[in-house]
């Protein structure tokens, strides 16, 4: 078990597949979604009986603001993005996540919505080692 | 001025003529967004130095979540939705506030996200006073 995961907690496939690990939080894994158009992050909550925000207990939504309040400082700053989008939006994967996504005036979507905009592109290796370590330090 | 109401702040007019006040919260100003499609409610809250949610102060993020926290209960309870979308985007709105979406397996957009999705079906001004009324009691 790496540390922060709970007990019995699985991240779905389709997270999983679409993103890779930054960081363990208190609450949260923070996860980078492999699409470089828009810096765009995932916190997942490691609960299994939370399908809803309002599902978590008062402390988890305490530590949740906490968490989401930390990355998107640290994505703001990093990425000098114009404005941090964040949506709660589990219709399909139905895994709590919250997404934070960094966007700009320059973005190939602004100032639209970017859930379902496809295809993606993926960073490329070193570009997203080298994004991955940034966001790190930012933290 | 309203109760709730803070000195200097003024709800940007796009909000408002897209929405109709609810109630009066703590921090936020509970607002229905006017389209029937999905029950959609907007937390705006009632401060003029707060860009993103990451610029309130600790306090205000905490009554943020605890507001949040209300609302998403509420509305799921009252509508018996499938699950709650919860979006921050304000790229064009730059005025911070929080979407609260009530989303149904039945929904026209589902399970697609429903921002930018045009024309709205406002509620008719009865059906709108009835679920105003139902909210208000939830709450």
């Amino acid at each position: 078990m790496l540390p922060g995961e709970k007990s019995g907690f699985e991240l779905d496939p389709r997270l999983e597949s679409a993103s890779v690990p930054v960081i363990w939080l208190g609450l949260c894994e923070l996860r980078l979604v492999d699409d470089s158009r828009w810096p765009w992050l995932l916190l997942v909550p490691q609960r299994t009986d939370a399908d809803e925000m309002h599902d978590l207990t008062p402390l988890d939504q305490a530590m949740l603001t906490f968490e989401l309040n930390m990355v998107s400082k640290a994505l703001k700053s990093l990425t000098e993005c114009d404005t941090v989008n964040i949506g709660v939006t589990c219709n399909t994967v139905r895994q709590l996540h919250v997404n934070v996504v960094a966007r700009s005036r320059h973005d190939p979507a602004w100032p639209g919505p970017i859930w379902d905009n496809e295809p993606r592109q993926p960073y490329g290796r070193e570009a997203r080692r080298v994004f991955l370590e940034k966001l790190r330090a930012a933290m």
